[in-house]
């Protein structure tokens, strides 16, 4: 995808330095900077501070995260417990666990870095390829929408920043802009970090695509009055009866799409599908600082960016990163394979 | 209520300067600043930009605003114009339009700014009466749970600081903790404006309430964890059969309590009751300033009241103030009179 014109991807190698690089999704979108990851200490970090974020993005940065560790060393049992640290940066997104044991699996004790390399090198592409299906599958669901212009409501980013390039959820979205599909988005805010609005709006706004910000509270109201024709939002972790964890807030949504009939899908690459959970309450759900909630950055009048403190000292937050939204609620998955009732997922990718 | 320990209310008349003073609310949770009010306009903007808000202040501040207007210019049609322009002030709020007209109905002619004087203290004290009432029969609901600690969950701010003193949602809270019933309250932030993360958190600091402020998107998740009991909110209109006009939001709410058999109940003075509107789908929802979503009020590092933008400039808002939540998805409307479903409202009051 593109910024300011220029064709990006969230995570590479670069062969003359060695090193990893990536978009520090913290600065956006007041600043887009890219950040060199030289240790395995870089790559943990980026995931646990959400430098980088969304499920499919942080499998390709936990597999990157080992192979800097197998520069820093390459000893079999130093790598095996790097997976193990790696798996624990953040709890609720499955690829994380999966991107690492690919790795461990595919690794060549003679050729370590190499193997490795090579490993994240084709989960990055592979990932890619899976976006672009998401992508092509889903742009059949808008085909079939016979409207002057498609309003879609998403809910936090499941974007190309989520993944290596295309997007989950928004896939079918560039794909539809491709067809000379007319599309509006409903970006969602997406508290407490503002996914939507930062994130979200950002990459629909370097690719032109037609959209606005509202508040979390507003999609049900829209859905009331008819402003939305469907909803597809991104996942964390599909447990085996298709139960989606997703960010906190996509469950309110998807009540409200039901209360509506509006249809309700979840773009899922195979690498989030967890079929060793059976339900979704089972799914660990990650709480986080209640600074993310107290505190928020913008930029001041002078253009500077600023922090400030939203609510009272003395009162507490709490903040949940996800919820659960259960399977009777989803209309279908859009995944690389096609599209699919939730009751069908464990045949198709079990 | 209480600010530091002292007792206010949120609007009333000085009989030293002849004016009518309110609590800024714009200004907290940083500043408690008093404004005073000396002509109509004052009032009207009070109410326009949200100084005040909340369905029953705002019915006050109108009768006020007429007061004012009086102290200008004592003539009938003045007046009978002022009622008009007042009214329109805000469109959601059917307290506005209710206030505005028990004051003309009572206005006497010969004895102009002494009787709309009089009514309006009327209100006010009417207004606390009905508050109080609404705590004492929610009490009643949280008496009924055996618990060692009650969890309520609210949105936006229906406190004191939208009534004249309790509040609506809030005073069955004050109530039970008189009682000694233990109470902790989830405070919704209520986006755009956050009226629960500024407004209701503050008034729960100040009466030492046990609270935590959550982002609004995670009510659903606290009640499929079992982790409410049940929900109060407020409500800014009530058609005939029982729909609510609430602040957005309220309806997701409402839709995720149904979904885990928590009561939802709305507190109700009987003048947020609109019996000549039908249906929740025909009250008029506000839509606001786009900058409402795109601006946010907070303390720097300096303790410095800072305004940020927290957006792309190039993406536009969609901010609208109001949702309606069906009639069906109500246990309850906590009213004066006592706890009413919602087809009982029109024998009630009809």
């Amino acid at each position: 995808m593109k910024i300011d014109g220029k064709h990006y991807l969230t995570i590479w190698h670069d062969d003359n330095d060695n090193n990893v690089h990536i978009i520090d999704q913290t600065k956006l979108p007041f600043k887009f900077e890219i950040k060199k990851l030289e240790t395995f200490e870089d790559g943990y970090n980026a995931i646990k501070d959400m430098l980088v974020r969304g499920a499919p993005l942080i499998g390709a940065t936990a597999a990157y995260s080992l192979y800097l560790a197998s520069k820093q060393n390459e000893d079999f049992d130093f790598i095996k417990k790097k997976v193990q640290e790696i798996k624990n940066a953040r709890p609720t997104a499955v690829n994380l666990s999966w991107a690492a044991d690919r790795v461990f699996k595919n690794l060549d004790k003679n050729n370590m870095k190499s193997s490795i390399l090579n490993e994240c090198k084709k989960i990055c592409t592979d990932d890619i390829k899976i976006s672009e299906s998401i992508g092509e599958h889903g742009l059949k669901l808008l085909k079939n929408i016979k409207k002057n212009k498609i309003n879609i409501l998403t809910h936090c980013n499941a974007g190309w920043l989520a993944t290596i390039d295309w997007g989950t959820a928004t896939a079918p979205i560039y794909k539809a802009r491709d067809a000379n599909i007319n599309v509006h988005t409903w970006v969602d805010e997406t508290r407490p970090r503002n996914q939507g609005s930062s994130l979200t709006s950002y990459e629909l706004l370097n690719e032109n695509i037609d959209h606005k910000v509202i508040a979390d509270n507003t999609g049900g109201l829209l859905m009331q009055k008819g402003m939305v024709d469907l909803c597809i939002v991104g996942t964390d972790r599909v447990s085996r009866n298709g139960d989606v964890a997703n960010k906190i807030g996509t469950y309110l949504k998807a009540l409200a799409a039901k209360d509506n009939n509006v249809p309700f899908y979840v773009a899922l690459p195979s690498t989030t599908y967890d079929k060793s959970i059976l339900r979704g309450e089972d799914i660990p759900i990650e709480e986080r600082s209640e600074n993310e909630l107290k505190y928020i950055t913008g930029y001041d009048e002078d253009g500077n960016i600023k922090k400030i403190k939203i609510y009272p000292e003395k009162s507490k937050g709490f903040n949940l990163g996800f919820d659960i939204t259960p399977a009777e609620l989803i209309t279908g998955f859009i995944t690389e394979k096609g599209i699919f009732k939730p009751k069908e997922l464990i045949d198709i990718f079990g």
